[in-house]
């Protein structure tokens, strides 16, 4: 939809007709459309399409006994709910950076400004980097949310393939050797991407910051799962290997979502910036929940994320084997080390939009891989799939997988 | 200083120079200048240059009260914690409309989405109008932290007069007139304006309204002071008068700054686009806030606004007569009839800018009135300047005058 496309004969056609030219960003969402065909579906349809935390190891009860220890803090120290800090808290900076420090990270709080959630950190580099028709890179498949962000900034966009070892470097060269422009940032999530579940092994990580170190392209490295390893823990983050990389970093998947915490390590230059940014933009997070996720990490996290890991490998280890047992032959998936997601091929001939309806209308949903690439549109076709497996019980999972096994199978008796 | 400006030769200047060609804006900001300006005064300067309520009224055992309820409810609710709805907690929302409908503004939760602070809100406005070069309206003077939105959206500015009645309107009838393009947006404070304190009476409301129908223009009316009024209630915002007004509020100002939560109340068909906007830019807000003050401010906030409105009386009572006891002759200043702020004009030959190192020397310090213009600049030439009434105890009030008229005096001495 464009701008242009309101209905005219309304009083506030002149305000609808002056919107900037971004606003088609805003007028319509994936997420609608998810939520239309989901809600339309079996009312004990099992959704494989989401992307948050399992609430069984939603630390709850330390967030609340965490949040009374704030408030008493709030109280006792004058001048706590006033305007403050635009880069955040400095205790819970500081303790980040501890964490940070764990993943090879060297930084300071002073590096380190907190957002809401790390979709804030992705529009933050945007408007430090990004005019009205810059050209970016993101991996093909990518983050849905942030090609929202993207789109809003007007870019155009360079899609590196993956492969199993995650962006392809060599194919990512040639893109960047045959653009009449450099590109300014490249969006990446090295480890258990979004939506394909992949990792990028170290030489290649190394390759990837030597590549935008040399060309002079800012890494905006997005890791949201990385803690969240089932099988061993991933490689060190690209800011590890170079402090010219803009990392991205969140409490949403480790703590909660709703919580609204993330965090940006900002490349050594960039800290000033960033800080006014935030400041021009909403002037800074919510001190209390600052103050809360403080308590409630410090002292606790690193040893409830064995819990969180474990409870993810069992979930991991049923959607394979569920895939194994259910997928018809010609179906091919990732193996996620960590993580929430699986990313499928379905066989030839089979179309993930078009069957969404039909396995929505069987109780299975998912999210369809067309919209995981610049340009998503609605409908559109697709052989690809995202199956989330850190909602859904292990019996979920095996029953999800069962329904949509059914669905493909159909859909291919009918091809056929 | 510009994005051009950093010195050759790191390993990082690649990046620097590769930045939005708004990131000046990002690289200085006035709030720095008067922290360092006020941080190397006397130790014990009386701060006129604050904008948060009084510490006294600030509601924090409330608070923390609706903290403890919020995180039971949360714990008691499935999914309290996950990703939620993109324009903010229903109960939050239908108690703002409730509130809102008490002002004038006939409206419902469909047409309100929560913002981190109307800080948020100024930038979610812009961002679905604005493309960098359009042109837009403010009052002179007006609130600093949206001129530093404006400049990173690449404005130009059309900057309308004041008299001791708000917005000239004839004025701003010859501005419109005289310029080549027609502005996307004016931005109001109407009522206890930031920074001079003044009210706009209602009969200008409805000329400005109907001047920006006719012209489709929108008008972003911010209204964080309009509760707080200490001689009468105010006349209704432009809101009231024409529902095509996007209005921002806030309970930073009537409970407080640090827990960031405001609103916007949307025109009638911006409602989906700025809650797709919010759902792109940072998801949500903190889920635990917006409850926590939904259960704070119900019930509670109608009987606690006269404590603070009688506090607020005292202290503007206190700056008013300060003003008229210390002050030179020549000096003039705004009666405002709520909000937290006098306008002083000082006499001819004095500037603010210059004279706010020797006050700050002298155990005073205030905003230089020039920094409330587009363009402001450091240091820039002004007779003008912003004295907080809200923060401050009558006894310092008058202190604070009392050093201000000595340093004003002794330059006026020196200059005949």
């Amino acid at each position: 939809m464009t701008a242009q496309s309101w209905t005219a004969g309304t009083g506030d056609l002149d305000l609808l007709q002056r919107l900037a030219r971004r606003a088609p960003a805003f007028q319509s969402s994936v997420w609608e459309t998810v939520d239309r065909l989901v809600s339309g579906g079996a009312p004990d349809a099992i959704y494989f399409g989401s992307g948050t935390p399992s609430r069984e190891v939603m630390p709850l009860a330390r967030l609340q006994e965490a949040g009374r220890i704030a408030w008493e803090e709030v109280l006792a120290t004058p001048g706590a709910l006033d305007y403050g800090d635009a880069a955040g808290y400095p205790p819970l900076r500081e303790l980040i950076a501890r964490r940070m420090a764990a993943l090879g990270i060297e930084t300071s709080a002073d590096s380190i400004i907190l957002t809401n959630g790390s979709q804030q950190g992705i529009d933050y580099l945007c408007r430090l980097m990004l005019d009205p028709g810059d050209t970016i890179v993101v991996e093909g498949p990518t983050y849905l949310g942030a090609l929202q962000v993207f789109d809003a900034h007007e870019v155009n966009y360079i899609t590196a393939p993956m492969d199993d070892q995650g962006l392809d470097i060599d194919a990512l060269v040639a893109l960047l050797d045959a653009s009449p422009v450099t590109p300014k940032l490249i969006y990446t999530i090295p480890t258990f991407q979004n939506p394909t579940g992949i990792t990028m092994p170290l030489a290649r990580r190394e390759r990837l910051v030597a590549l935008a170190r040399e060309r002079g392209i800012l890494i905006l490295e997005d890791d949201p799962y990385g803690e969240l390893w089932v099988d061993e823990a991933p490689p060190p983050p690209l800011r590890a290997l170079d402090d010219q990389v803009a990392y991205l970093g969140t409490f949403s998947k480790t703590v909660a979502p709703g919580v609204r915490i993330g965090w940006i390590v900002a490349p050594p230059r960039f800290m000033e910036m960033l800080t006014i940014q935030k400041e021009v933009a909403d002037i800074h997070g919510d001190r209390v929940m600052m103050r809360t996720i403080h308590r409630a990490v410090d002292g606790f996290l690193d040893d409830h994320l064995p819990v969180a890991r474990a409870l993810y490998r069992t979930r991991r280890d049923a959607m394979i084997s569920g895939l194994e047992r259910f997928m018809p032959a010609g179906t091919s998936w990732s193996y996620p080390g960590g993580g929430f997601f699986v990313w499928v091929t379905l066989p030839e001939g089979l179309n993930a939009v078009e069957l969404l309806p039909v396995a929505a209308g069987s109780g299975v949903a998912y999210l369809a891989g067309e919209w995981f690439y610049p340009g998503y549109v609605w409908p559109s076709a697709s052989r690809n799939l995202r199956l989330n497996f850190s909602t859904l019980e292990e019996v979920r999972i095996e029953e999800g997988l069962r329904r949509l096994g059914a669905v493909l199978n159909e859909a291919l008796a009918a091809a056929s």
